[in-house]
C-alpha cells in the first residue's frame, strides 16, 4: 500500500469505533435486501440501501442486476423528497465514477442527505475510499464498518474477483466419516441428509456457476441445479477435454438451466455438434485446466464458482489457485471400500505437515450431519 | 426377555421418576469417585458409593480393582456407625452373590442402612434387580435410576462384557478434512492437534488394551501410551500373522507398558524369540482374526479395547463385530494423495446406502480439530 492508501486507511479508521444497535440493525436490512438479487448481479456485487428519517425507514432499495441502477438510486426514488436531512445505509461504499450509471456520490449529494453509514470501502485498492471522501468533500457525514464482516461475507466473491482478478473458487463435497465420496463401485445417493442437500441447492443459488467433470457425468447424471422455481440457476459448466460423455445426460436438458461444455480443440467433434443442437454451449479451450477455466469465466463476468467435482479434478483445482473456500459437508456413517473415492486427489505432498490448514473455519450441524467450513491459505 | 425380566422391568420403573438435584449431585459425585480407578477394574466395573446422613457426606469409596472390596464396603468402612439410618448411592446395583467378596446387599443391611440410590440396575440378566430386591426385602427403600445414562456411559465397557461376552470395541481415528490418515508416502505426524492427541491418551487411560497391525508398527512406530506417569496403560496389542516387524520399535520397550503380539502358528520363530526376550509376551492364536483377538483378549477379563489400526484392519475389524463404537478425529486441513490411506478399508458395500448409520452421535469442538463420538448398529 502506498501513501494515498495510508491515508484513506486513517480516514476509515477514524470511524472505526463502536457503533449503535439501531445502525447495526439498518444494515443488516441492507444485507437482507441486497440478497434479493442473490446471484443475479455479477461482475456487480449484491447491495442493499435503506435511507431512515427521525428512526424510521424512509426508503429502501437494491441493486437487481449488472447494468440496471444501484441501490443508492432505488432507495432515493423510495424516499423522494423526504431524502433531505436523512441518512442513508448503504453495505458497500457507494461508487465514485461514471460506469454504466452515473456515480452514487453525486447523487446521495443532489438528494441532500446528511449522513451515510457505510458497511465496508470499495475492495478495488484504486478507487477504495474515493466514494466516501467525495461525500466527506461535501460536508456529509460518513460512518464506515457497520457490520463489517457481513458485507465482506456477503459479497466475497465479488470482492475476490476485484482484488485477484478471477472468481471465488468454492470446493464443495459431501463424504462419510469415513471420508469417501462414493462406494467402491462409484455410488454415492445419497451421502448427507435431506437437510444437508437443501443446503447445497441454495449454495447454488448464489453461485455463478457450478463445474464438474465427465466423471462426475456419467458416475451421478447430477442436475446441478438449485431445485427451486423462480430462484437463479447457475450456469452449469462441465469440463472434459475428450467429449467422452455420454449422449443422455441432466445436463444436456437446458429448459431448467444452461449448460457450458469446457473442451479442447479436437475433441470429438460430432459430439460437440450433438451437444450444440441440444443448446448446450460448448467452448474449446487448449489447453484446458481449472485455471484456464476460471480464467474464462472470469471473463464471462464471474464473481463466484463451485466446484462440485471429484477428487482429481478439485486436486487439480486447488494446486492452480482455483479453490479458495472448502464446504464439507460430513455425514456420520461408515460405507468403507478399499477403493472408494475420496473429496481431493493427489496435491504431492509428502510430509502431513504440508497439509492445507484451512482458516476461519466454522462447523455448523445440519440435521444429523456436519457442515465444516473454512478457507485455503491465501497464497498472495 | 421373559416373564421374570419383565417383573423386574417394572420394579424398576416403579422408581423411575424425577429425581431432584441432591440425588444427581451426590450420583455425580459416585462416578467421580468410581472414576479413580479408570482403566484398574476390569473385569469388574468401576464404581463408586458415597453415604449420606441429614444432608451430609459421612462415608465415601470405591472399587480399586478386581479382588479388593467393593465401593460400597469402603464407604461403609468410612462411615462406620455412622451408616445407620443413612442413604447410601452408588452407581451400579449392589451385588447380591458371593463372588471374591461377600455380596454388598448383605452389607448394607447389616450397617442399617435406610436407603439406597442406584445409578442403574446390574447389565447382567441373570442377577439384574437381584440385589434391589434384596435391599426392598429388607425394608430397605430403593430408588433406581438417578443419572443413569451417565452411569451406563461410564461403564459401557462392562456392560457390553456382560451382555456380548466380548470386550467393546472402540475404533479410533484421525484424520484430515479430505479424509485420509496419512500421506501418500504413509506418513501421518500428525493429523491432529496437541490438544486432540492429549485426549488421545487419556482414552487410553480407560482402556484395557489397544490394537495395532504390523502397518502402523512399520509406519508409525507408536507408543500407544497414556503418555502420563503413574496413571493406567492399556496392554498394547500387535497383530501381526507373520511376524514381519521391525525388531527397532518404541512397543518393544515394555518399561512404561507391557506389549503382547498376537500372531499364528508357525510365524518367523526366530523374531518371537527376540520379542520374548525382550519381554514382549507372544500369543499364537489361528487364524488371527479380529473376532478371534477379541475372544482372547475377552478371557483375559477386558471390557475394552481400543482399535488404533489402519484401515484394513479396521475394516475386518467392522465386518466381524469387534467394533461397537466410533471416534473420530477431524483436522481441518487438506493432504490430498490419490494413494493416500483413509480410515476404514474394504466392507464389500456397493450402494451408499448401504452404509452403516452411527447412532447416538455427539459432535465436540477440540481446540482447532472436531471430535465426532458415534455407535454402530448393533446387530444382536
Amino acid at each position: 500500500m502506498g501513501k494515498d492508501n495510508d491515508e484513506k486507511q486513517q480516514l476509515i479508521n477514524k470511524s472505526l469505533n463502536d457503533f449503535d444497535n439501531f445502525d447495526r440493525k439498518m444494515m443488516q436490512r441492507c444485507l437482507e435486501l441486497a440478497r434479493h438479487a442473490l446471484g443475479c448481479t455479477s461482475p456487480n456485487p449484491m447491495v442493499g440501501a435503506v435511507i431512515v428519517k427521525n428512526g424510521e425507514i424512509i426508503g429502501e432499495g437494491f441493486h437487481p442486476k449488472a447494468g440496471e441502477p444501484h441501490a443508492e438510486v432505488f432507495a432515493l426514488r423510495d424516499a423522494g423528497e423526504n431524502a433531505r436531512g436523512a441518512t442513508v445505509y448503504v453495505n458497500l461504499e457507494p461508487c465514485n465514477h461514471y460506469g454504466r450509471t452515473p456515480p452514487c456520490s453525486e447523487a446521495l449529494i443532489a438528494a441532500g442527505v446528511s449522513k451515510v453509514v457505510v458497511g465496508m470501502v470499495d475492495p478495488n485498492p484504486l478507487v477504495a475510499a474515493g466514494g466516501i471522501a467525495r461525500l466527506r468533500s461535501a460536508g456529509i457525514e460518513v460512518v464506515v464498518g457497520v457490520e463489517e464482516e457481513a458485507c465482506q461475507k456477503l459479497n466475497e466473491g465479488f470482492i475476490h474477483r476485484i482484488r485477484y482478478k478471477k472468481p471465488l473458487g468454492i470446493l464443495k463435497y459431501a463424504m462419510t466419516l469415513d471420508g469417501k465420496i462414493a462406494t467402491s463401485k462409484g455410488h454415492s445417493n445419497w451421502i448427507t441428509n435431506t437437510a444437508a442437500r437443501k443446503r447445497v441447492h441454495k449454495l447454488r443459488v448464489g453461485c455463478d456457476a457450478v463445474i464438474v467433470g465427465g466423471n462426475t457425468v456419467r458416475q451421478d447424471n447430477p442436475y446441478l441445479t438449485s431445485h427451486q422455481a423462480q430462484v437463479h440457476n447457475p450456469l452449469r459448466v462441465v469440463m472434459s477435454r475428450n467429449l467422452n460423455l455420454p449422449s443422455s445426460a441432466n445436463l444436456w436438458d437446458i429448459r431448467e438451466a444452461p449448460t457450458l461444455v469446457l473442451t479442447e480443440v479436437g475433441a470429438n467433434s460430432e459430439f460437440k455438434e450433438f451437444l450444440q443442437n441440444k443448446g448446450v454451449e460448448v467452448v474449446e479451450l487448449t489447453p484446458l485446466t481449472p485455471s484456464v477455466a476460471m480464467a474464462f469465466l472470469y471473463e464471462r463476468g464471474f464473481c463466484s464458482v463451485l466446484w462440485e467435482c471429484g477428487g482429481i479434478l478439485a486436486a487439480n483445482a486447488i494446486t492452480q489457485g482455483a479453490v479458495q473456500k472448502v464446504l464439507a459437508f460430513i455425514a456420520p456413517k461408515i460405507i468403507g471400500g478399499s477403493d472408494a473415492p475420496t473429496p481431493v486427489g493427489e496435491l504431492g505432498f509428502a510430509a502431513m505437515t504440508e497439509a492445507l490448514q484451512l482458516e476461519r473455519v466454522t462447523v455448523k450441524l445440519v440435521d444429523s450431519d456436519l457442515l465444516i467450513e473454512g478457507y485455503l491459505p491465501q497464497l498472495t
